[in-house]
C-alpha cells in the first residue's frame, strides 16, 4: 500500500464469507450440497437498498475489486481504478458488491475446497460451472443482502458476459447492465486459444488428472503456459510493441534458447508469479465457462430474440485494439439490443492496450463510464 | 496421388542429395565441417542458366514443393498450387529449385543428422541457424548448379524473409524478389507466440533438454502444443469461424474436458499428425531464426537504407486477414523500397484465410502471381 491511502481509495477492506446451507443444482445437472460465497462490499447500502452495484469478475479475477487488505499490500484490488469515492463507480453513492465466483480459488467454494460428501478436496471432481450458475449464486447473495434490484450489474470480459446473463435471467432485478469488452459468445478462435491453454495444463505431468494436490505438487509448467498465452491475447500487438518492441534483455542476441528479448522475460515472469496463486482446476473451469457461454443458443441463435425480454438499460463499451473481444463483437450486442428496441449507449474507445484496456484508467473510457454511472445514480434517485 | 496425375502437375519427382565437403561458418560463429543439402527441381535449366527460380520454404516446409514422390501419395508438395506447367511459376519456362534448409528435419543436415565430430546425432547441439545462413547455403547450391543469377527468388512467410535476405546479401544474383505474406522482422507479439511454443516444447518431460532421441522418445505434447498454437496464428478468426464456427462435435455439450467443439477436435488432430513427422529441435531452431531475422538492425534500424543496395525488382503480396504478418508489415517493406527508389509492385489480396492464404490458390492472388512471373520470363527472354 502507498504510504498514505489515496483519498479516492475505498481504503482498508476485508472479505466476508457467506455459508449457504441450501443445495444448488447447477446447469450441468450436478449439485452442490452447501457452499461458501466470499465477497467484499464498498460504500453503504441505503435504506431502500436501491444503490447496490454488482461487479462481476473475469477469468483470473476475484472478490477483491478495490482497496487494500493490508497496509503492506503492494497493489489495490483489480478494479481499483474504477471503484472508489469520486471514481466511475462512486462509493459515495453506490454500495458495491463483488464476489468470488463458485469454482474460483480465492475463497468461494471451488476445486480447492473440501467436498462435504467425501471430506476430501474436490480437485477435478468439482462440477463444471457456467455463467448462468454464477448469476444464480450472485442472486442468492443479493437475496441475503436484501437487494431486490441492482442499480447496475457491471462487468468486463467474462464479467460482461455475466452482466448480460443477469439481464436475461432476472430482467426485473437490475436497472442497468454494463457490458465492457465482452462478446455474446466466443468465436472459434477464442475457443481454440482456450483449448491450447487446457491442453497445456492437462498434459503437464504434475497435473495428475487434476489430483495434483494429493500429489503435493502443482502443474506449474502447464498453468504457466496457459497464462503466457492468455497474456498475449490480453495485449494488442501495438501495446506489446510499445512496451517491449524487440528490446534485447542483454546487449546482444546470444544464439541460444535462453531469454533474448524483453518480451520473453516478461512472459516468463508473469507466468511464474501467476502459478503461485491460481489454481489450475479453476483455470480449466473458467475457460470452459467461457466456451459454453452462448445465451442465444436457446433462442434459435437469435441474439435480438434472446435480449428481447430484458428490461435493463445498457451501456456497451469496446476498445479499438481489443482482438480478443473486438469492437465487432460489441456491435453484435448493440445491434441485437437496437433490433429489440432496447435502450443502449455504445462507446468504442480508441485505445492501444488491447483487451486489458478495460482494466485501465483510460481518460475517455472513465469519463464515459463515470457519466453513465451518474445517470444510474440519478435514475435510482441517489443524487 | 489422384488416379491420374493432373496435366498441370510436375508429376513424379524425387529429391537429390548434395553433400558439401567444405566447412561453413554460421552467423552464430560456429561451423559445420560438412553437410548435406537435399533439394528438388522441376522443369529444365536452359543453356544460359537464366531461367532458374529458387523457392524458399517456411517454418514447417521442406524441399518437396510440387509434384508427387510416389503414386500412392495422398497429397502433392506444399506449393503444388503455384508450381507446375501453366501455373503461376510455370515449369514450361522455369527451372524451379527448392531445398530443405539446414537445421531442417527432412534430409538436409540438421538436429536429426549425425554430427561428424562426435558420430552421434546433433540433437540440441546443432548450432542456431539464421536466415542469412540459409541464404548462404542456398547460394552454395546455386554455385553447384551453375546458376549465377536467379530469375527470381520466391518465398512466403519465413520464405519471404529469405527472399528479402537474398536481395540484400547477393544483390546481383537475383533479377526478381517475391516476398509474399512476409515482414521485415517479427513484432513483439510474434516473438511472444514463438516463446510460448518453445516453452511448451522445452517443458515437456520427454524433451530431455533436446536429447529425446537418445531417450527413445519425442516431446509429443510440447511439440503438439506448439503446432496447435501455430495453427491458430496461421488462420484468421473469420476462416476458423467459417470452417468450424461453434459446431459441436457431438450433438450437445457434455460439461467436461473432452472435446466439445469441432475446432478442438481439429487442433488435436493437427497436432497429433504433425508430431509424427517433424523434429522438435528443428521447430526450436526455426522459431529462433524467425525471431532473429532483422536485416535493418545493421543499418541503424533503417529499412530503406538496408534495401538501398538491392538490385532485384520486387513483388510484395499481403492478405487482408493475415494477422501474423499483416498487410501493414508488407507496407513497411514497400515503403522502404519506394524510399530507396526501387522497382516494386504491391498487391494486397482480399482473402479471409489468414496467413495460410499464401499457400492457397486464391484466384486474384494467383492471377497477379502468374502475371508477374510472366514478366519475369519476359525479362529473362524466356518467351
Amino acid at each position: 500500500m502507498p504510504e498514505t491511502i489515496p483519498a479516492d481509495s475505498v481504503g482498508l477492506v476485508s472479505p466476508t464469507n457467506l455459508h449457504i446451507d441450501m443445495p444448488i443444482t447447477l446447469e450441468c445437472g450436478r449439485s452442490l450440497l452447501r457452499y461458501d460465497l466470499v465477497y467484499e462490499t464498498y460504500g453503504k447500502l441505503n435504506k431502500e437498498a436501491s444503490n447496490a452495484v454488482l461487479i462481476c469478475h473475469a477469468l483470473s479475477g476475484d472478490h477483491h475489486a478495490a482497496g487494500y487488505h493490508d497496509k503492506d499490500d503492494k497493489k489495490p484490488g483489480w478494479w481499483d481504478t474504477a471503484i472508489g469515492p469520486g471514481k466511475a463507480i462512486d462509493t459515495n453513492h453506490f454500495y458495491v458488491v463483488c464476489l468470488n465466483n463458485i469454482g474460483g480459488c480465492k475463497g468461494s467454494t471451488g476445486p480447492t475446497s473440501i467436498n462435504p460428501e467425501t471430506d476430501k478436496i474436490y480437485g477435478p471432481d468439482f462440477p463444471i460451472v457456467t455463467v448462468t450458475d454464477w448469476v444464480n449464486t450472485q442472486a442468492i447473495l443479493a437475496d441475503y443482502l436484501n437487494i431486490k434490484q441492482w442499480a447496475a450489474v457491471v462487468g468486463g470480459s467474462l464479467g460482461g458476459m455475466q452482466a448480460m446473463q443477469w439481464a436475461i435471467s432476472f430482467p426485473d432485478r437490475l436497472q442497468h447492465c454494463l457490458m465492457i469488452a465482452a462478446a455474446p459468445k466466443l468465436s472459434a478462435q477464442n475457443i481454440a486459444f482456450n483449448e491450447v491453454a487446457r491442453t497445456a495444463i492437462k498434459s503437464d505431468p504434475n497435473f495428475h488428472e487434476g489430483h495434483y494436490t494429493e500429489h503435493q505438487t502443482i502443474p506449474r509448467q502447464g498453468l504457466g503456459l496457459a497464462r503466457m498465452l492468455g497474456h498475449i491475447t490480453y495485449l494488442s500487438d501495438q501495446a506489446m510493441g510499445e512496451k517491449f518492441g524487440r528490446e534485447l534483455r542483454n546487449d546482444s542476441i546470444h544464439y541460444g534458447y535462453d531469454v533474448d528479448f524483453q518480451i520473453e522475460s516478461y512472459l516468463r515472469y508473469q507466468s511464474e508469479t501467476f502459478v503461485e496463486h491460481f489454481d489450475a482446476n479453476t483455470y480449466l473451469l473458467m475457460t470452459k465457462a467461457l466456451d459454453y457461454f452462448d445465451p442465444a443458443k436457446q433462442y434459435d441463435h437469435d441474439l435480438a430474440k434472446t435480449l428481447s425480454t430484458i428490461q435493463a438499460k445498457c451501456l456497451v463499451v469496446s476498445f479499438t485494439s481489443d482482438w480478443r473481444f473486438s469492437p465487432e463483437r460489441s456491435h453484435e450486442i448493440v445491434n441485437a439490443l437496437l433490433s429489440s428496441e432496447k435502450e443502449v449507449i455504445y462507446a468504442e474507445i480508441e485505445a492501444h492496450q488491447g483487451h486489458d484496456a478495460f482494466l485501465m484508467p483510460i481518460p475517455r473510457y472513465h469519463q464515459i463510464f463515470k457519466t453513465y454511472m451518474q445517470r444510474v445514480a440519478a435514475d435510482c434517485e441517489l443524487t
